[in-house]
């Protein structure tokens, strides 16, 4: 078993970097706070015998060598990125769980035939420079790195400049290195594991997403002196479209969601009706052909709210995954493992996308999850147990084990 | 008749300070720009022959003498501080036609028993600070200097750090001035004049107004693994209270006008549900019946709309006047100097608010418009045709002129 103190004062540690205002964490992706973190990081893992590897859109690799020059390595991972108003350890207890279990290994002498390298990947939460899991999707081959290193913030600071400027632009040309399987150790971010009495997820599907964000071109007009009958107003439009998404959303139940987090409205000046508005709506659920009949009707649907009222439309499409089924192998290490510790488990699908979404693509890759405290997540009150923490990390680090080979 | 030209090259010269990015004006109360455009406006009246006094607020009054010394002055003014994309005219011209009328004034050898006061009254817009009108609202003493001090932008900073900031902080009491009479030119913001083909409108009326600030309060969540029945989602009560706000007017109509210029997400992350959306909703009409209607059947109903999700609710107002009756005797003057000099014209109610409201409260007071193209205002396109601003100010002129005594 992991040493279930030294991980929570790992996680303790590493939550005073970018400290929130209500108890969480605002350590976004290439932040000053960002940059810190990943120092602490990398000293705990040199610490921990391991060597860095950085590539160029900043993920950390640090490896702990295998018995067998020729293995591939088994890569464990998550990100230590936050969200502006975050938690503690959504990302977090992924990528410690991982150096926590290599620090057992080391214990108690353990020696893998596969070399095993610690992740942190860059920009998974997404929050900063859309989309989520950017670095994994470079990886992966499903973005290129000027699509990434093109991704701007709300200010128009590039992920580019923003990266070399915290100095973590790395040599290492992204996706060259090749993987003999994947792990995941997650948070579930949702209310199931709780709900039931779970201590772990053997995480089976993740369900797909679109980012579909839409710009609305009204009139900027005067608030009083614009007659009802000759606005132009996008405002109206959007509420029609996020009622409209609620609709969608609840027409494909179960399983499916539908809101927006992120809006702007411009020029934003209490009398201008605005000239613009500009907002992110995010679906999800595990069936592809939900999705596409979500996406297409809320498309649809949006277009004709924007011509009745005269207001220009346009949507791209700024984040996108297929729901991923998680490799049956691997999965019944991470069941097995559950069983031989002693851990209540269920099978779940997770709600949230991860860096694991797009490993599989290139790898066999599964994941583990643990509960956390109401299903609450991206919120600073997000929270889970010193015991859940440690039965997750437990039980990933035998997965790991068995498919690294002692 | 004023000097067209001259009155033009002034407006053309004003618009180059703090220039927009579509041929318009970002010139907003208490920044560096207005300080630049508040330094040029001096200059021109010093040249003019008037000298300078400046209140607590930061309202500029530009005194020509009169050869009465106990006879009160008749106030001519405006403001010069624009919407953060607004256009050239809005406020601008009813300053500089005051300065243009007291040029020709001195061309012609014209005196007057009165003194004549040209006024730039400080945060008009209310762009950056609510509420519009903020110096004359403390000049007339419907808000107090400490209230006006502490008002903020979306920044945080506040109007009494910004006025000391920018060196315009006046040592004059604000509201100590006893005024005559108070005349005000300006852009008509609406689309009546030039519709009905009409040079000058006599403005009667002023509708009324209240800005209610909402904060909707939701549970910062996952957008992706949060179940719908799980969330409150204070971004979908928002979108059912912008369409209510306007079912609320459309069943008010005629002459009345309700919709949403300033929104704010937090944290705004396209992943996280909103923790709280802030809104202003702004309506108007004339009818101070129709008014209190407005104001109670939303706050009603949005109550209603945040109770059935859950979410929390809060209202604030942030603005409000209420409706105006400009004096009979003012009306009379600007519709005789219409008339006299051959402008076709026609009675108006004014949809905008206007220093001229609070004014109103302190002497006879009356406005003067003119057409604007298409009726858009608070668009960086807002635009009008020299011969109209011409037009406005000769008929500005001469009510002044009879009011002030040859
Ligand atoms: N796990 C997580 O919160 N990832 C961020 C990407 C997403 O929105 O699912
Ligand atoms: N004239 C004008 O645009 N004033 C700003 C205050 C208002 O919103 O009416």
């Amino acid at each position: 078993k992991i040493n279930s103190d030294r991980l929570w004062d790992s996680l303790m540690e590493m939550a005073k970097i970018g400290p929130g205002i209500a108890g969480g964490c605002n350590r976004q992706t290439l932040t000053d706070e960002d940059a810190e973190g990943r120092k602490l990081f990398q000293k705990w893992c040199e610490e921990a015998g391991m060597t860095m590897g950085v590539d160029a859109m900043g993920t950390m690799f640090m490896t702990r060598e295998g018995t067998d020059p020729e293995a591939l390595p088994v890569y464990v991972g998550s990100h230590l990125d936050t969200q502006p108003t975050g938690g503690k350890y959504d990302g977090v207890l992924g990528v410690l769980g991982a150096l926590e279990a290599v620090r057992t290994m080391n214990d108690l002498g353990i020696k893998t035939k596969h070399p095993i390298v610690v992740t942190n990947w860059a920009n998974e939460e997404g929050a900063r420079f859309a989309p989520a899991m950017l670095a994994s999707g470079v990886f992966a081959g499903k973005h290129t790195l000027d699509y990434a290193y093109a991704r701007t913030d709300l200010e128009g600071k590039s992920y580019g400049e923003e990266l070399a400027r915290i100095g973590w632009k790395g040599e290492e040309e992204v996706g060259a290195r090749k993987m003999h399987a994947y792990y995941e150790l997650h948070i579930e971010q949702g209310p199931i594991l709780e709900a039931e009495g779970k201590d772990i997820g053997v995480v089976t599907h993740c369900q797909g997403l679109w980012w579909l964000e839409f710009t609305l071109t009204g009139k900027e007009a005067h608030t009083g002196s614009t007659p009802m009958a000759m606005r132009t107003n996008a405002g109206l439009a959007m509420a029609r479209i996020l009622e409209m998404v609620q609709d969608v959303a609840m027409d494909h139940q179960p399983n499916a969601v539908g809101g927006v987090g992120q809006m702007q409205f411009t020029p934003n000046s209490r009398n201008v009706l605005p000239g613009s508005v500009v907002f992110t709506v995010d679906i999800r659920t595990p069936s592809i052909e939900k999705l596409t009949s979500m996406r297409s009707q809320i498309e649809e649907r949006a277009e004709k709210i924007c011509d009745e009222l005269g207001v220009g439309y346009a949507v791209e499409a700024v984040g996108h995954f297929d729901p991923v089924t998680f490799t049956p192998d691997l999965v019944s290490n991470v069941r097995n493992a559950a069983e031989k510790l002693g851990y209540s488990h269920m099978d779940i699908v997770s709600g949230a996308g991860h860096d694991a979404c797009w490993a599989a693509a290139m790898a066999p890759t599964t994941m583990v999850m643990c509960p956390c405290v109401d299903g609450l997540s991206h919120n600073e009150a997000e929270d889970i147990s010193q015991d859940w923490a440690a039965a997750g990390t437990d039980v990933l680090m035998h997965a790991v084990l068995e498919t690294a080979e002692i």
